[in-house]
């Protein structure tokens, strides 16, 4: 199975990084908007223009899209998806229902098969919401999100005048989630759920509690939530805040028996040390399985939840079955 | 979709129950071996003769069977899967191989789609390792049981003379669980994983240390486990020890990036304050999807690993894109 990635940022390289760990995966060389020649792959991997990709139209099996969501994946998906079978992660859950029926269309006419809004959330949460409500109908979901980097958030902040660097983590309210956890369904507001812990290096000149007020009101990031802004330097934003990690967790608590009495807990829950290669991860592990249902004819688009999870797999189903059930 | 149950016990019981939440499935009747007119159904569900039971063969989509693993199930299973889509829960990890070339066999060759060993363990829990090493292969898994009644650990302990009535609950070592989640990858022997408590109501007459003695070393079930027992009165036994409840955990700690140097923990956890009710409702989530899948031509043997989690779920796939995605 021949796959290439389309962009080659933190996304992309986790793909590289992933290929050690994916024996029957051969990825074959990373398509850039940049110039070639100023993109230095990790493990030697070849770097093509993006222009040039279907002179490779037959080389490749799946492609990969590394890029981001907000502007470049909905132009892009349903392009690429005339010519190549492909993975993206697409994450502005708003917006997937329009997204689904561009790539839809576009793969279904050229007989190509798309999975859209592969990752972790969604993706792996959106797998663990389904199972457990189809299982639980009865009952309430809950998803909580951190300890970890929001990059949306983080460049809101670097946005302000006097901002040279900024780091957010969205950090989840203990006794929020542990109340869900013990089985109870609490009415929370998005104040009760997370807080925001912001980490911003400020230019020398800098009004600092400008920076903090325009931060802590920001409508839609900041100002519905309780938040904490913290100045520090950029030797230690470089030392003690260069990684980007993340996580969550999905809590479903039902009820079943005749008069709805037992109370079962649904939880799924990811500590990831690093967002982008996780994500990369499972891109490839759906990428597999888009490349396995299209050799049985399928067509069009997916999301992670039309995926048996048997075809994201190294293994055979008679490994599985004798192995993992 | 409409449903049948083979066989009424604790799990015939929690898919009738299951049916007020799920209001596309019709169940139909509960098929038993027993004399019919001594089984009173909770919800005034019809009884029938399991004998009769091809008489309904075309008032039925999928049959549920609720038998057990050790007897029943390796002969019924396949039997009627010559005549009837149908699901099990059939749970000896290691007779499934067998189980499922069986009923893949019977299946194939009468043109019906069954799925076998759903449930939680096998089930969900088998889920949850595939998708887990699918997206980290480079790792480790852990599966914690508990803490809850087994049924044939309390099985084997009514077996020894002098025993009238026992519950045995398995609960998992909090310190390796604990160790497991925080993203170390222990070796742990099974004693150091499991612990298993005995509460066990002893005949008068009886000799309770002889008792004792006679569960701690018992082979397979207790020696390799520390093991406590603690006898009860037949009250105590009804007032605290009533219910099934169960649970567990798996988890898996996994490395990604160039250098492996980035630690991952995916965990999957269930509380169940029923083990045969979330059973049963796991039953009928994997019934609809065998009823979808038969409908666009499938036939053989599945387990959960071949079943996209969009043909569970009640929502439809335009609903599941829209809102749990």
């Amino acid at each position: 199975m021949k796959i290439a990635i389309f962009g080659y940022g933190n996304l992309g390289r986790g793909v590289e990084a992933a290929m050690r760990q994916n024996p029957d995966v051969d990825l074959i060389g990373a398509f850039t908007r940049r110039d070639p020649a100023t993109v230095k792959t990790r493990t030697g991997l070849p770097v093509y223009p993006a222009a040039d990709i279907l002179k490779f139209k037959d080389q490749i099996d799946v492609l990969i899209l590394c890029g981001g969501s907000a502007t470049d994946l909905p132009e892009l998906t349903p392009a690429l998806a005339k010519d190549f079978c492909l993975v993206d992660s697409f994450d502005t859950h708003a917006k997937i229902p329009t997204h689904f029926a561009n790539v839809d269309a576009a793969a279904k006419e050229n007989g190509t098969l798309c999975l859209i809004s592969a990752g972790w959330d969604p993706g792996m949460f959106s797998l663990a919401r389904v199972y457990a409500q189809a299982i639980l109908p009865e009952g309430q979901d809950y998803t909580f999100w951190g300890r970890g980097v929001s990059q949306g958030h983080s460049d809101a902040i670097r946005r302000i005048p006097g901002v040279l660097d900024a780091r957010q983590y969205t950090v989840p309210v203990p006794e929020a989630m542990e109340a869900v956890e013990r089985g109870e369904n609490p009415e929370l507001t998005t104040r009760d759920k997370h807080t925001r812990e912001c980490f911003v290096v400020a230019a020398p000149d800098a009004d600092k509690a400008a920076i903090e007020q325009a931060i802590v009101t920001m409508p839609n990031y900041f100002a519905d939530y309780n938040t904490t802004v913290t100045f520090i330097t950029a030797e230690e934003m470089a030392r003690d805040h260069a990684g980007l990690p993340h996580g969550g967790r999905v809590i479903r608590n039902g009820r079943t028996g005749i008069h709805g009495l037992s109370r079962n807990t649904i939880s799924y829950s990811l500590r990831l040390d690093s967002n982008p290669e996780f994500t990369a991860s499972a891109l490839v592990a759906f990428a597999r399985a888009v490349y396995r249902m299209k050799q049985r004819g399928r067509t069009g688009c997916l999301t992670v939840l039309d995926v048996a999870p048997a075809d994201m797999s190294q293994l055979s189903p008679e490994e599985l079955r004798a192995h993992m059930l």
